[in-house]
């Protein structure tokens, strides 16, 4: 079975498991995890960021780093299909209380116009203020787009202009620095508050982290404690992704080719293929996903009508080739 | 002093007030209060709707009425500036933990095309379902623009096509009535759930009402107590409704001529005078704010460079025909 | 029908209706209703406070009270059947994110035992901190017992040695005032916050206010707001509230003699009754209030064993005796 | 230096680590990690519950326990020292907006007379319902007490009588089982809902399980989501809960042994020391905390003048004996 669901289903390598096994740990809720306190500094480091947060999941990541800069009664702008927006069952209502609104994009790209034609100043106590403009790097529901970096540049100015903070969801951010040899202290330089994760195309098990000041950070760090996940000696999840760090980021270069390659099975136009993610229409996913996964491919549906492959570690060449037959031929 | 601002700032005439004087008035956290059923009647009929909720204001007939559709964890489409996203200080995230997402337009309209690209079903729990379609109508900051009935109906069947839910905020549902003689009832067979107020167009001092089946208004109910709404013998309030609804109706007609008229003197595009709102650009609006205040008329800004004026029971044919020349003048 | 099961269950007089249909309003979102903001002053300076808050109820007044001194992550210590803990449909919890410990005593009194013992210090950010201590006086669910003065003075230096608020809940604090001739500014003195009712013995249709700082209550204003209960031309609820400030307040001691008129006659200790609420227990609390209501006498259960007869404006003496008469022979 | 602040300093041992480098995994947002689904199973299987759900720490396998029996509106009784009045930032109101109400007892007992007097019956929405009863076993900050079963027993009952739930806080019920030989099934028995630690006593690096129907941990696996918690391969971490039951259960009785060894030393009574934590009382608990820590002892306080010993998989007899010197000797 050949797993293109997600780049979030890849299991530790043998020399990952070994470097978790071997990790040095601590109670991370007392600060004491020296393996932890590595990676929210070398991440940290990486980005240009003064402080980072380890967090179970990258929702949690993006939940925290948002709340951070975006208070109950203020509003954050995105495109319409951001992860913040679409997935994470809604925690930005549910449990920070904020409100967004959207504009939207077929590659999921900064609009300038559309965000001068939203932005609401503070008008006082009645009016709704946007507090932060986000943006997703590379953009999960819009096929793996990558977000030029002048763009970002262009929303970080604008964003200064109007005295509010800009949030980057880097779950894939890694890729979009792959993919276009952006030095991440770039991406790290336009936003106050990023989410980065490894579990995906990383390949750790699990685990994100939160970028931004040292404030931020601490701050964060009493709400990641409040909602359940301040675990302990978790400097074993850490080590994979110092593990990560060191040996899967320029491999990503390989879920890119690969995805191409798949693109090209399918009749997705390669133009929209950025990263390891292809998306394309079918007549009907559900039914799509099933043959798919007869013929030993497995597939997701992102829409009623929409289809995402995403590349990873754990898919060879030899695997992308056979899928891209496979898909090819239904 | 003309008091252009909002129709929110009407007082009570010396009819209406005879008429809260003398109304009959029970415990309504009891049920008990007959003038509050009497009114609740009236408009749930009016509407055509199995029962009705009195609320001491609009944002909170909308924060029940789009909670009674919105579970935490789902989301309601609306359009970028409908009031429940742009004011109600957030209350839809903060207080009732719902998420939205937004298309924009600038007359506030339906637009089926991008609701049908925004639309989101219900994929499993990962994805946040859109659970509701919200418009309004008239719509406040898009200029008292009216929703053509048939475009209702067409997102009525829209939503029936994905079983999800319509809400109607309805606030100025009384100016579209007026301005296009569409029927009350023809409004309510569009919408699960509406929000009217009583308290803008209509002359009452404070005061909407929530729509929708028994089922809707008996849970809103519970609801509204826990927001600290319950209110006692607030038949005082519902008796004001109630003469409003006799006597303040059709002469609506009046505001929306006013309107046109303050429109032609400023220079406001007429097409986009739909009713009693005249939104129009100004290089400064803080400052025209001030000016037109020392010259006799208070106005209000809606945005950087946009400012906003409202007729409505206390501003008569001289006074308007006074503030157009005022304004004509700045 | 004589009507004991609350005293929020008044009607207005001729007089207070007259007083609301001649009242002078504007539109009090904007600050602008003379009426209300003349309640606001005379409220806030009969307690020695710098400022108050209209709200349409009592609850209302307690949450935006309590969320002033408690953030979520903190609690408030308060007795076990206080308002805020046993009713509020749970909105400290449900709207403000609160955390409440409590500690019992059968008439609702201070016990500083109890709170040296339930008291938490800051101890970081993993312990929650106790931000508040909150009292009410009179007591509703244990009785209507007054809080002698001297106890919350003590509270406050109890409060004042931790650097914590303190809440009073004095929604029949009019009632504690006339019962025990206590200024209300001694009252005033000992909180941080508090919260006054003008809908229960006062005989208002509607209507409370929260005292306290001005910093506190421009804060409350936004809440307000948020919560959906900031009404326009309120003032016509204010005038009620400022007539039975004028008239109101001293007869209240007519309600405390028939308090004990019919406490005697249903034998409860009349010990037991300092002001207008008299609580006894039946074999079957249900059973009672439907015989009871059958002879012409309406009661409530506050338990599964527990009746409670409240006296208020609207019952007279002769009520009263007749009540008295009716309950003793069930 | 020996850590006696707490049981979950816990280092994972060499045996553990390599059953975490050589477990099989899979995406558990998926339901496809063998390992978590066996640790789930088995767990469920001990305690005789249908089903469980892992979560990365005790907190959040309290929260959802918790949320899944008490709604907003609704509260939970439970001892006013208990870990989730007390600890957990607050995240029953904060989080799941729900109120709580709390007797005191020396050593977190079951008080049934207290309960009765607590217990709220369901008066219609007005009043707050008790939905659920919540007991601490063993009872942390009662300084490891443990609750005789047959308290809970009577407990159970006492909820059974009403047809509210019971919560059983487990995150040390393994002290407990083997402090009195109680199997685990009988605990489980008395409860709905359990929450259970694989990270304190049993020395995994983190992971707990919420244990209750299939109902219940269907909806608390898409709560954990929302709350950020949903990790991919975290079959590494269950491998370690795994290995945890088969080899660190019954070795907790040498933690009670040391536990005895230092209450001994301490001068605290030795009926008190029921499990592995001892607490005793000072004059200055944060200058105990300072003088012993210089001495080679870290200890924690948990009030102002409380000092808390906790014993556990990384103290040893030796340990033990030379940190009894060292308290002893301050």
């Amino acid at each position: 079975m050949i797993d293109l669901r997600s780049d979030t289903v890849t299991r530790p390598t043998e020399a990952m498991r070994a470097a978790m096994a071997a990790a040095e740990v601590g109670d991370d809720v007392y600060g004491e995890d020296p393996t932890v306190q590595a990676l929210e500094e070398r991440v940290a480091g990486l980005f240009g960021h003064e402080a980072a947060l380890f967090t179970p999941t990258g929702s949690l990541a993006n939940v925290l780093a948002v709340a951070a800069v975006v208070a109950p009664g203020q509003e954050v702008l995105c495109e319409a299909r951001a992860h913040i927006a679409r997935a994470e069952l809604g925690a930005h209502g549910a449990v920070s209380g904020l409100t967004m609104r959207t504009w939207s994009h077929p590659r999921g790209q900064v609009d300038l116009a559309a965000l001068a034609d939203l932005f609401a100043p503070d008008l006082g106590p009645y009016f709704v203020p946007t507090a932060a403009l986000s943006v997703e790097n590379t953009h999960n529901f819009a096929g793996g787009a990558v977000l030029p970096l002048a763009d970002l540049q262009a929303l970080r100015a604008f964003a200064d202009a109007r005295s509010v903070a800009v949030h980057l969801d880097g779950a894939r951010i890694w890729n979009a620095h792959v993919a276009t040899a952006t030095p991440l202290a770039s991406y790290g330089a336009v936003a106050d508050v990023l989410a980065v994760c490894l579990s995906k195309g990383l390949g750790a098990p699990a685990g994100s982290l939160l970028l931004g000041s040292r404030e931020v950070v601490t701050e964060a760090r009493v709400r990641r404690k409040r909602l359940g996940a301040g675990m302990r000696q978790v400097g074993i999840l850490a080590a994979a992704g110092l593990h990560a760090l060191d040996h899967h980021v320029e491999r990503l270069a390989d879920d890119h080719a690969h995805a191409r390659l798949l693109a090209e099975a399918v009749g997705a136009d390669p133009a929209g293929v950025d990263t390891n993610i292809v998306a394309f229409d079918v007549d009907d996913a559900p039914g799509f996903v099933a043959r798919a996964g007869e013929a030993g491919v497995l597939v997701g549906a992102v829409g009623a009508r929409t289809i995402r492959l995403v590349t990873h570690l754990d898919v060879t060449r030899a695997d992308a080739e056979r899928a891209a037959r496979t898909l090819a031929s239904l």
